[in-house]
């Protein structure tokens, strides 16, 4: 049974091992509410999921303890176990699916636990760790659907309520659902007016359901870039604290995932990783009500890979008009080149990458067509070139 | 005359008005040492500049600030000095070179001051600043050089002592100097044991050259990514609070400075400028003395182009192996770029770009040529790749 007092027991074990991370005003963000940020993506393992993890083992009986701890998770989770453990001086296996990347297993393994690869994907991972827990006697610790773990994450709602007690509405995301379940238990128990909102992903929208239907469903698939929250199926203590506690579940989609990510990178120096994003993503595209509401975003996790990060900030500046190709049609004589690069260097535009290349299909045999990557300042920047590139002569395809 | 009081009393003053950043705790930057950060970046307008700027402002007579102040800058002091005088009612103006990015323009416009464009490079600038002050009766306010300036940037000293009261170094960034004079000042009146030592960009070393030299001299140009401390000459006031407090000072490379604001995003979720990440530039390539010594480095600001910052990452990822282009010469017959495309896919390559062309010089008039961007694992992982793709019958060029 969750309670109050387990929170803040938790909330006393927690505090030699834990950051209390810092809140953060961001005004831009969306500038007709008042938004704050809760920086868990800057909490010791990059996400809050060690505070469920932790609290959890330091209720085990010193023999479980003895035998060690068992988790199934190829991200936050398994680092929050892996670290937790290695804190409280107890074993810790993380069965893995073999695909996982290597970045995360090696992020496990730097934290301590033993790592198992499992042939298969999650569920194969998941049964393999149940069948290691029967056979050695390992507690198996659930990422979500238990109350010691979700008491861990409810912590973070007590540290709100002191931080910012004249806050209005928080906004929580949502995967199996443990973090917004003690976040809203401790908030709505104790100051039931501070409005609670959850977010899933469009491509992953699990409690999005279930909540609607009045019963937990499970999803055939997930698709998302928050991979933190792509979970197929609710908890049933989760479903319940959800259903009790929660105001009202949004869903944002991949675009707005990506552009809340890029905005905190620019506007707030944050790395977060998408699922640490979806709230930001609400607010900014007005999926929830805070307009003139003083609001908590939750940052969950900052563990997102650099080779996403990188296209995600590709695809916003694109978006922005920061980047842009342009396909430009050449008569095959000597020159052409030298008047295109001249009359993009005078209007200010940055050379990334050309092609150019002869005699295509499309073109005349004489022809000859030229790509360019192009840095550009924003949207009427690029037509500007693209109209000195025209009023000289030169003909754009695709335009 | 710098003194303790006056730092304090800017501590006083600027209370109300900026925040107190976190120091944070960042063990994996240099294992040998232990590092920690204090997050200036994630200071309102994103670097520690507004200290200063609203301390000098706030220390202006009631008919100074009736008339206004004026700055010159393209980058933090511009939106330093244009919030801290929207925050004390005083009109500021910002002159600017023409060529300023466009998003330092908004952004110093977004915070209140009224902008400037003035014809030519930064020296132009800095002239008509003078000449519109001695024409209008503005306050100029001095990036650096100014004791008032000084003192504000000196409060991150007091703010460290009282955060983390057993350090034994602190590493920070150099650029004219006014941040490290305050902060050294501050520290070392305080406690005299605690080390401070300076960095600057191998492309700027003007306070470093001034120190090993005992007098001030003017660079001929600056080159590096740390546009933040790409100045030519130190400051009078600076150069000689930097030659009395500080122990040594060092340069780091763009290639480190590089990697410092990769592993800062990767490993501490924390979006860093240059100039704010040669601390701890300093600290990851063992520039200064800090092994088994608890270190601050002082992360002075996040404010980077996201241009630069994707460039960063991909100079990144092809530094550790996780992004590579193969060329690859083909036999022009059907079937070949399936069997590439088969081997790579086996291997867990992740294809980004595809250049497929055919009879250039250097080939067979039968063959052909591939491109192929790939992300990839390490560089274990891409010779994994290449060994499957040459045992398959394929020629790399370049290999």
């Amino acid at each position: 049974m969750l309670t109050l007092d387990k929170i803040y027991h938790a909330k006393y074990v927690l505090k030699q091992v834990i950051r209390e991370t810092d809140v953060i005003h961001a005004p831009k963000i969306n500038p007709e509410s008042n938004i704050w940020l809760k920086t868990e993506n800057l909490q010791i393992t990059g996400s809050f999921k060690v505070r469920g993890a932790y609290y959890k083992m330091s209720c085990l009986s010193d023999e479980e303890k003895a035998k060690g701890v068992i988790a199934c998770s190829a991200g936050n989770h398994a680092q929050g176990v892996a670290l937790a453990a290695s804190k409280n001086g107890i074993r810790s296996i993380i069965c893995l699916p073999d695909g996982a990347p290597i970045s995360k297993v090696e992020a496990t393994k730097s934290y301590g636990a033993e790592v198992c690869l499992v042939k298969g994907v999650y569920d194969d991972a998941y049964k393999e760790a149940l069948r290691q827990r029967d056979e050695h006697g390992y507690t198996f610790v659930h990422p979500f659907d238990d109350e010691n773990v979700i008491a861990g994450q409810g912590t973070i709602g007590l540290e709100l309520i002191e931080q910012i007690p004249d806050m209005e509405a928080v906004i929580v995301p949502i995967g199996g659902g443990g973090l917004i379940s003690g976040v809203a238990y401790a908030i709505k128990s104790l100051n039931p007016k501070i409005k609670v909102y959850g977010v899933q992903a469009a491509g992953a929208p699990s409690m999005y359901n279930a909540v609607r239907d009045g019963q937990i469903e499970r999803l055939d698939g997930v698709s998302t870039i928050a991979d933190g929250i792509a979970v197929k199926e609710p908890g049933e203590n989760t479903f319940r604290l959800v259903s009790d506690y929660v105001d009202d579940i949004v869903t944002v989609t991949d675009d707005e995932i990506s552009a809340a990510i890029l905005a905190l990178m620019e506007q707030q120096k944050l790395v977060t990783e998408g699922a640490g994003a979806v709230p930001v993503a609400a607010a900014m595209f007005n999926k929830v009500p805070v307009k003139d509401k003083k609001t908590v975003c939750l940052l969950s996790g900052g563990n997102i890979d650099v080779t996403i990060l990188s296209r995600v900030i590709k695809r916003g500046l694109l978006m922005t008009g920061r980047n842009s190709t342009l396909n430009i049609e050449l008569i095959d004589k000597p020159g052409q080149l030298m008047d295109v690069s001249r009359i993009i260097a005078e209007l200010g535009g940055n050379v990334i990458s050309i092609h150019h290349e002869r005699a295509n299909e499309g073109s005349d045999v004489n022809g000859c067509y030229l790509r360019i990557v192009l840095e550009t300042r924003n949207y009427e920047h690029i037509e500007e070139i693209k109209n000195a590139l025209k009023s000289n002569g030169f003909k754009l395809s695709g335009d």
